[in-house]
């Protein structure tokens, strides 16, 4: 098996060159490692510390002959010398778009790194997202310090607020310069990562030498190069959770039928998951995978044919599944992401009437779930996750990078260009173990379309 | 305070004769309890252990002179002899209306008290409710054992499938001769239990000598007489999850607003308990207190108020709250339940509607996690309160009651006349102390109506 | 079945009036109840409002005849007229003794009530335990405010530090005179009411108006009168979790035996009761009930006999079980309690011993959760139980109540005299529905002593 | 910063030549994957896909030129042929050594994936380890199928029983003659997969074709080249509520030490994880750096300066940190591990004795929560992990791989001589951001030795 081809990597190698760097190193780190070796300066990466980005050896052995021209990642963690001045660096953390948990983890361990870390006093809390650094009606930020949040780590949601929208990257730097801001941390998702290329666009135009640095937020988990997005462990450990109330209350009725809807609007990650640890779905539909509902192999089919033999029946969908059946009402929502029409409610009208007409008696619940998936507190494994993430982030921040995001890549932090980030969703791969996994959990046919009904 | 007069006393009085004795009681019991005095058997009650049913002295100091004439009810237990041969009674469960949690602790407790206690080998376990004692379409029992049980307690829903509506009490009493019950416990609501009453009536008529003893279900804890009914508990603990996501989502926004729909078709005690508990809801709503929507003193000024103070407002609705709203639709379900309209939906759009024509910006999350919390597992406190109302019911059956539940009044397990039981619901108080704790944890008003705008 | 005689009724009438009531309720109830009915003032309780504290007719149809000569308990709940100011009486909390699950919930609540019902201002926070009282070592009190409380209620453990022993109370006394302190309300055990009866003695020979009401707590559930303690829920669910453990641990090794510890010096309820909910042990230990470790019908030959059917055994023992293998190792701690000798830790040795001997392989798991257990955090049932007690105590002092304890009796909130509710302990009867529960839910032997091995 | 050289490598090489094919793949896979692209055989794996196992760029740049000859992994997943019959294979699954959360969902997806993919229907449970593989006193297997595992993915600890110690290879070897097991799968830790070469080692002797194939489990999470064992999550997530419990006590009293032991012989990644989650611990110690406990720089001095500083402290230690205190008295379990003395206990009694001595008042809480974390059930998240792991394992033994443990490294899941597998140990390196990250959130000095006490 090939994914990856030459254009990939010269994508990355391009990308790489996007990450900004502010300026000379000139001050120590504040940072001190040298435990035992102490003639050697112990800890510290630099530039030549990097993570081959394609490791499958199908997927260069062909392309690349030396090893030296692999495509890699610029390895996260401290610097020996750093860009910003140690105890002088004024931050500002910006919180965007939907709930994930963990946000406020990941803004514990921002505070708590520069104040500790590297002495940083000044560190402004953005309220609600993109929106508190307008001009236009100032909301004042929420000067931070590890009094405020210290006991945060643990909680659900984001305690600085978020929204979605956006102000002018020239009104958003306008109040950065305002406020004397050296550093902006990003915490959002794609739309909000091409929001602060923007603001960086407007930075660069005014010759300012202000960073900004994000650190991804996407409960889908559907970033293209990293491994797992935090949140996203949380999100779909709570969903097997609701996945559970469906299965007990499709149990408990004659024909009882579960429809139970969880997050992913490109991506069905949390679905998929969620589907191999519980066992107890029985279909899981994901935008990745086409299905009909209706014919002679659609989905309607298989599920009386589970009802026969079964007696009742989970379906677990994610949001973003089975969209081409309203394909004429799309429209955008604040963020410029893409409203998505309710599957969910869909497929159980298009259920119940269905049964309704074959005379099939069914008891149908439709659970949706999403607030209390998307605003649970993280779990310990998250919380650490995050912590990791903030750290990462205050390190390349000092180092003057911007315009990169922090992510794990194989397993370990590096740094990934903004754009590179933002390029394209990740999704699922029908061909894979994750998708395998999902056919044996749920013993679900392979193709529920009606040009595939040969199977 | 008065609450009870002598009219109550009477009411109890005259239902406890409803309480069937089928007959005398000619087997000693199987169970043992000559612990330490050998003399006496210990343990044992009979029908002159009773508990005085109405215990504030205001209530009866004046209209009973005498002990002897307080109204009271008979203690449940074990008897020293029974009316049903144990090792030969043959017994049927039917689980019926909607899912509690805790209903498969009552089951197994049931099975394991009348095998291992009693030693009836016999025990139907009826699927899908009443409907499974359908002559028409004959479903046939589970035969339940120590083994098929033995891990059923701590799952939430009901192993033995449930649903709404009933066969005729001829044609259930036709099956129940059919199967040669002697004893059918009924887990079920008020609903469910006049249905029992039914088949009593029939059974009567018939001459026979079956024994129907019932479990009340209500996880809105709405039965007039009892302490607290089983699953309460759970449902409320995990209604207060609900409500952090509701707290959390609201805090994340600007101007956020979380409305969150909990049980409580005519009574509130879910949303007021949770509102106690958890202390971050803004305004519970239950059916016993009259609001106003609009208008000067109605809530959506509360809300506004609360918004511009506080940034974010949270709402806790019980699902029968403001139903006079919808007054000219109502219907009633299989149950016999009256339908509700959506309270939560319509709190929605009123909110949406209010703020958008007053210009203020709002995000409002509606969420309803009914199913999440019906179908969650018991709590252990839960699971232990069943099992000790699943022996109680073998106890009374096996002694020959019938036409009673089993219940806890003034912290005491007691026989309850199914009549009295199914009279009415037991509603907030807004005098009591819980609705008094409801307004410290909100701070809401008093009053949220037109009529009463001077507060 | 006839438990509590005339001298107990006795003991009842003649303790209530211990309870002192400091003088006359001269300022009106800052606390509006109006509601509807606007002529009569709603909600308020007064002396007369009492619960029948006897309710088992068989225990009182006998000797009383009048209804009026029942004894009773005098009802919790708000008065229409107080002794102190509203908004100018000054509070101090202590909390004393080990942690509980809920101390935290309560204090929440006394601040709350004091401050938003009542309008007091001066509420203290005396640190750790009666120790914070001393007048020779002064540890500086907290002062409280909603703020301060607002999210402590969901925490385990004390947020103003406990300890055990105590000053003299004439140094306590000379502290709450420095501090100007009207009204002290105790979180404690026994020991603890014991010392703020020696407390008041002090306020009454020196004629000072200063009320001390008791919120009594006791992890063990062990107070004769009333129904349950607060934390006891949420440590018996907690323990259920620590039995699960053991449970796995026996199951996964050949002839595995899982030795569970919890808490229960005196009284084996949270014991008992986790027994019943987790249907997970099979030899439940308390104190109340004897048991020989040897010899023909000891424990160890049960053990054997179980390992042979079934190979494996959970064995749940509380603290305070088989005291009488230390009968002379006997000595007090700090807080004058008995210090019980280890008997999981003898129990594990004596069984080790007992197979090596017999040459038989087992694998012996010990598990001590005790600290896991009281230091949790409270089920949302307790977190509600909790804020109605303490809004009871606020009540109660506010109206000039002294020498008393709120308390939950036939599920009705009432005053009790703090001499009663440290008079003796509640203890299992072996002849209970509880105990009954535990030998259905484990299938242990009624004895296991050698004098009773004839069973 | 350079970790790898050379030499590793050449033992990855090596190794891997280690890793046995027992045949010619003959058999056609019965899994299909042809979802889309009819023409390719889409999904499989063959020998040439690899995954580059060193990925540092620094590791690799100086040392191979080209990417021909970089080290790697074979990478798990399904062949498009297989060596051993589908639907006649004969397998056995063994679980060897302590708990550990996740094994049943590796038993479970085993038997899931063996009987509905591969067709297999004969498929072996040892109980209680290799023990189960003895000979002389032979204990009967459990036949598994699908209704057996279903519901034990769940549950914590070994359905199958585990023990420690094994039989000689020879006598196991004829044991699975005896069954006639073609694939012996062995869950177990770096003791377990020594035994499964010797059993290897056996099998060749004796020409026989029986492929053995390991999950491997550690809870501590230390095996060196992969990213992490199953199980670990879920400890580390557990043992955070242990710490929990410790950070409520020791806040709760004057002067509180709160002493948590937690798994971790050789490697303290559990404590060092859960230390960065939690944020409530103040001194993390495990084995990996070494610490004085009495001397100007030692720890004791540490603590008292933080009670000083704080009035609390929490300590979290690794059961194999500070063994250097025990030199002399160390001996082998069954297992062959060494029996480590107790640190906890160790370090108790110094802070207390230390505390007397200076006449500083303390309360200390010990708190060892082992058997509750190890036997806990798996979170979502490792559920998740275990059906992968498990799935690998079936791919790789069908295909008739022998002597390798699946595995994660680099986030792709590969096949791992069992031999590099229990190499060495993976250890915490004092340098890496994880300790760095419990440097940050302890506070604690990076050095409490007397030697380094210029810090």
């Amino acid at each position: 098996m090939k994914y990856i081809t030459k254009e990939t990597s010269k994508l990355i190698k391009e990308s790489n060159l996007q990450i900004k760097n502010l300026g000379e190193l000139k001050y120590p780190s504040p940072i001190s490692f040298n435990l035992y070796e102490d003639d050697e300066k112990i800890g510290f990466f630099d530039s030549d510390d990097r993570v081959v980005s394609i490791i499958d050896t199908k997927n260069i052995i062909d392309d690349f002959e030396k090893v030296a021209d692999l495509p890699s990642f610029e390895k996260a963690g401290p610097r020996e010398h750093v860009y910003f001045k140690p105890g002088g660096t004024c931050c500002a953390i910006v919180t965007c778009g939907g709930l994930c948990p963990g946000i406020n983890a990941v803004v514990r361990s921002l505070v708590m790194m520069n104040w500790h870390r590297y002495g940083n006093r000044k560190i402004y809390g953005i309220r609600y997202g993109y929106n508190g650094l307008s001009t236009s009606e100032k909301i004042e930020p929420i000067e931070l310090n590890p009094d405020i949040v210290r006991d945060i780590g643990h909680e659900g949601g984001t305690f600085l607020g978020s929204s979605r929208g956006a102000p002018s990257a020239t009104m958003m730097v306008d109040r950065l310069e305002e406020l004397g801001v050296d550093v902006l941390y990003v915490i959002g998702g794609d739309g909000t990562q091409r929001g602060a290329l923007a603001i960086i666009e407007e930075i660069e135009e005014r010759g300012l030498k202000i960073g900004v640095v994000g650190i991804p937020k996407t409960i889908d988990n559907d970033i293209e190069v990293i491994d797992k997005s935090f949140g996203f462990e949380s999100a779909f450990s709570k969903a097997c959770e609701a996945i559970y109330s469906g299965f007990v209350e499709a149990k408990g009725a004659p024909n009882g039928i579960a429809i139970v809807k969880v997050m992913g609007r490109d991506s069905g990650f949390i679905a998929a998951r969620a589907t191999v640890a519980t066992n107890n779905v029985n279909f899981c539909l994901v935008p990745e995978i086409d299905f009909d509902i209706e014919g002679r192999n659609g989905i309607l089919v298989h599920i009386e044919e589970r009802l026969k033999r079964r007696g009742s029946c989970v379906i677990l969908v994610a949001e973003g599944a089975g969209q081409k059946f309203f394909e004429n009402e799309e429209n955008l929502d604040a963020s410029g992401n893409k409203k998505l029409s309710d599957i969910g409610v869909f497929l159980k009208e298009k259920i119940d009437e269905h049964f309704k007409k074959r005379g099939i008696g069914t008891v149908i619940k439709y659970i949706d779930p999403s607030y209390i998936i998307r605003s649970c507190p993280p779990t310990p494994s998250d919380m650490y996750f995050c912590s990791q993430l903030a750290q990462m982030a205050v390190h390349a921040a000092m180092a003057g990078k911007s315009g990169m995001v922090v992510g794990l890549v194989h397993n370990k932090y590096v740094h990934i260009p903004m754009e590179l980030a933002t390029l394209q969703r990740k999704r699922i791969n029908p061909h894979s173990q994750l998708w395998h996994s999902v056919l044996e959990a749920t013993g679900q046919s392979i193709f529920m379309k009606n040009s595939c009904d040969v199977v």
